[in-house]
Formats: C-alpha cells, structure tokens, sequence
C-alpha cells in the first residue's frame, strides 16, 4: 500500500500504540514513525522493539512536522496532553485518539485545536487484558471495528486519509454520532467491564471459598470473567469517569434485569429462567456469523498446553 | 490402559456423554459402550458417529449388566431416572454423574439406589456453549477438574475405580463435600453465568443500541459474556433451581459490590475505582498460572478468518 502518512507521532506508547506502529509497518503506511512516553524506560523499549524510528523526550517535541498525530493515552490525561501540544502541532496536520470514550475526548482534545489542523476523533474496538509496549502485536485490528466520530466540519479528504489507514491496518471502519458512540461503548464494552471486575472482586473477597479453589475451578465460567477484569486499571478508571452517564444508565437496566432473575430463582419458576436462557443464546450464533468470534470448542483453549 | 469398566451404560447422550464415550475410546478404558436418549434422533447420530456400541430405547433396558451407568441429563430429570433405573442396576454397579450441584442430585438419586450399588456423585467442570452428540471432543476433560463427592460410606475400591477413569479421560481428580462444592461452584460458574444471561438479554432488549450494533462491536468486551449465555437452557434452568441458596447468596454479595462501585462512578471517586481494578488483576495471572486458561492475546482469536 501507498505511503499515507509522511510521520507519524505516537503519543502514549502502550498495547494500541505499539500494535498500530507494527501495523503501520506491515503495510508500508507511514514514512516514520517517531513516539513519546513519559517513562524513559518504555520509550527505549519501544526503540529497542523497532516500533519508533526516534523516541522524543516530550510530546512537544514529538508531533513537530508530523502529519498524523494519534494521542494514546488514558482519557484522563487527553486535555492537558493536547493543552501542551496544541501549540507544536503542523498546519494541515490530523489529530487523533484511540479513546475509549468520545463526549468527553472532543471535550478535552477540541477547545486545544488550532485553526487548519485537522482533528478526528477515533475509537479501535481492539485490545487484550496485556498493556505497554512489548502487548503489541500486527494482527490486534485485523477484522475488527474501528468508530470514527468526525465533526460536522470535518475535511473530506483528512477523514478519508485516516479511514484508510485504518483499513490499511486491517479494521473495518464505521461512523457515529459521540454521544450514541458513548451509549454503544456503555452497552458493549464498558458495562460489561465493570461487571467483569465486579464478578472477580466478589471472589476474591469471599472468606468461605479460597482463592486457590476460585482459580483451580475457573474453567467452569468465571474464567471468562477474568480477561476482562485484567485489563488496565487506569485506563478504566477514566472509562467510567467520562462515561458516567450511558454506563449508569446501562447498569441500571443491568440491575433491574438481574433482580427479576433473582426473584425468579428465590420463587421457583423455572419457565420465566428458561424462557430467557433461550432468548440470549441466538444473540451468540450472530456474533459468529459476523466474524466476531470463534465457534471452536472452548475457543480452541481446548489445546491449550 | 486397562479396560478399567467391561461395560459403560450412558444415560443422556449429549455434550458431556458424547466426550466421555470418546474420551473412554481414545484411552482404551471402556469394553463396551452403551447409550439411551429420550430422542431416537439423538441415538442414531451417537450410533452414527460410533459413540456408543449399541443404543437402548429405554434407560433400564441400558444399565442391565452395565458396571458403571453414569447419568448425563439435567438435574430436574435425575429423580425419574434414578427411580426407573433402580430396581434394574446390576450388583456391585457404579452410578455416577455429571451434574453441575451436587446436594440436589444426591437427594433425587440417592433414595432410589439399592444396597450393593455404589453411588458416587461426580462433577466435570469442562463445557462448551455447543449442545448435543455431535458437539462432543475427545480433548473436553484434558486438564480440567472432575470433583467427586463420595458419601461416608462409599467403598474405597470403587471410588478409586472411578478415580483412574477420569484421570484416564485427561481429567484431575479432587474430593469435596457436596455443601461446599455447591458453594464454590456458585462463586466460580453458576453466578458468573447468571451475570452473563443478564447482561445479554440487557443488551438485546435495548430499543436505542440495535442487535447489530452490539454484535458488530461485541469484541469490545461484550462477546466474552455472550459464549458462557448460549450454553444450554434447561440444564441451566435446573441448575438455578436446584442450587438456590448458594446462588442467592453469592448474588447478594455481587449487587452489594457492584452498588459500591456505582455509588464510585456517581460521585467520581477514582482512587476507588483504580484501588478495585489493580487488585482484580492478579488474579488472572493466578488462573493463567495454574494453566487453566492461555495467555495468548485475544485467546488466540486474533487469527480467527
């Protein structure tokens, strides 16, 4: 594929940063790639894997002259991040972000934005419960979604740019207003998170069950619980503070659902768990269908050594 | 191996019964394999897939002669059975199953097993959200747990017969009592898969995130919910009936912590949430350690076509 971008600044260099440098290699998209972390260790990492071409010492440094600047870091950090670079930033340049959230990054990165750059919002539904820059790897947006939220004055031609870089780094990608990206993300993602952490708390807080009988059964569902639940606490701290209203919205129709469960398990009635046990095992078939998921036995951990 | 049973009598012909028969194959432990199944659809497709020797129109007629009869339905079935059976067990026979609570089981089998039969509850923690024979492989039990809740009186020889049959299947082998292992099965299986069949039916009850928007974007954390909610309705059903209390009182424990957690989000308290997160995280690591999951990123699903 065509060069896209001349250089590329990489702000945050952790497991998306590191899979979109090697991504970007694969298919020959950028020029260079230059990055910036604040931990000198993780920026010689970085070098030391060939993610970056240079490592910058700021972030100032960093997207000076560079076409496409991508803020990977938590979203807690975007607004006094894009307050430092705003400044440093090329005319004609891109912005973008790999956040979780989007409301609140428009709300940080946006009021930093000099005139004639051009910034677009973006969200890869792409990760592992690993993080830093070794978690990387080529294939992480291979065959999944990537949400792009430009502005109603966003340039045509800098959101076509970046939709095919995505593409050239293997994801489908797709258009959404923030706010219902936010309310999706709440459904798909972010609820689901919290309940994940939720789950793998309540075990490990139990006095009656040890730890080594939550972790020698696992397999028999808690396991699934507990990938999510590894994921990056800072990361998802800052999910759930600037999602705080799609996710409590969403946990409440979670609670409400769970305590007409509950009741029906306390009163007996087997027809109303069956009824809905039945409801929820189509939505999987689906999943599959769309390429989603893996219909292996056990997603092939059956082979697991 | 020995041949360790001349004849295997398997009641139910599904997931679990379909993995044994090749499991029991594939090691040499079983002379003869014999089946029942309440559909003659099912007992042709276990005949065809060379499951079982021979298939028997009725559970009686299956378990005359049989020197282990291991039950494979649901646990609201197991009463009936056992009362069918009972009076047409050979002498010296072992009874078993596969059930997923073990108090329940023992009081609807237990009245019905006559003097000389040996009655040893059993449990493979191993599944797959696929249901049916043709759903079963060889590999389910390789390195999961079996746990075995034999009684006081339980005869040494025929417990370690059982014993050197599931270790023969791939399996470990632990002991438990039937309270505790309904308890510790509540925490690591019975709750977490509640939590899961609620949070998809939330999700596909939404009327402002449509059904393709959750299943486009289920890699986001959604789809490891959706596996463990598309296992089977009616041995889930009986699962939650027969194992009310344990799961009542793990439920109770979750919404406490989750009310928590919501009260966090509400009032924007980060040093909590991030407390709770990076506390959650070790115990994956345990779980990956004790090999009962993979570390490999995305489950290996990143290769999925």
């Amino acid at each position: 594929m065509p060069v896209l971008y001349d250089k590329v600044a990489l702000i945050g260099l952790g497991l998306i940063a590191s899979s979109m440098a090697l991504a970007m290699r694969r298919a020959g998209l950028a020029g260079s790639i230059v990055g910036h972390a604040r931990s000198a260790d993780t920026r010689a990492v970085a070098l030391e894997l060939g993610l970056i071409d240079a490592a910058c010492a700021t972030a100032a440094e960093c997207v000076a002259d560079a076409d496409l600047v991508v803020f990977c870091v938590p979203v807690g950090v975007m607004d006094a991040l894009a307050a430092e670079v705003g400044p440093h930033l090329a005319p004609g340049a891109c912005v973008t972000d790999v956040g979780s959230v989007k409301q609140a990054v428009i709300a940080a990165i946006g009021p930093h934005m000099p005139a004639g750059v051009h910034f677009i919002p973006g969200h890869p539904l792409a990760g592992t419960e690993h993080s830093g820059p070794r978690a990387g790897f080529a294939e992480l947006f291979d065959k999944r979604w990537c949400i792009l939220t430009p502005m109603e004055d966003t340039d045509p031609a800098a959101l076509t740019r970046l939709q095919d870089l995505w593409k050239g780094m293997g994801a489908y990608v797709d258009q959404m207003d923030p706010a219902h990206h936010d309310l999706v993300l709440a459904v798909t993602s972010h609820t689901p998170h919290l309940i994940a952490y939720t789950m793998v708390g309540v075990a490990d807080d139990l006095r009656r069950v040890t730890d080594s009988e939550v972790i020698k059964y696992s397999a028999a569902g808690f396991r699934d619980f507990t990938r999510i639940a590894a994921s990056d606490p800072t990361m998802w701290r800052d999910v759930f503070l600037t999602n705080k209203d799609a996710t409590l919205e969403i946990l409440g129709r979670f609670t409400e659902e769970l305590f007409a469960l509950q009741r029906a398990i306390r009163r007996g009635d087997g027809d109303h768990l069956h009824e809905y046990f039945t409801r929820t095992r189509a939505i999987r078939r689906s999943i599959i269908e769309a390429g989603q998921d893996t219909d292996a036995p056990d997603f092939g951990r059956a082979k697991v050594k």
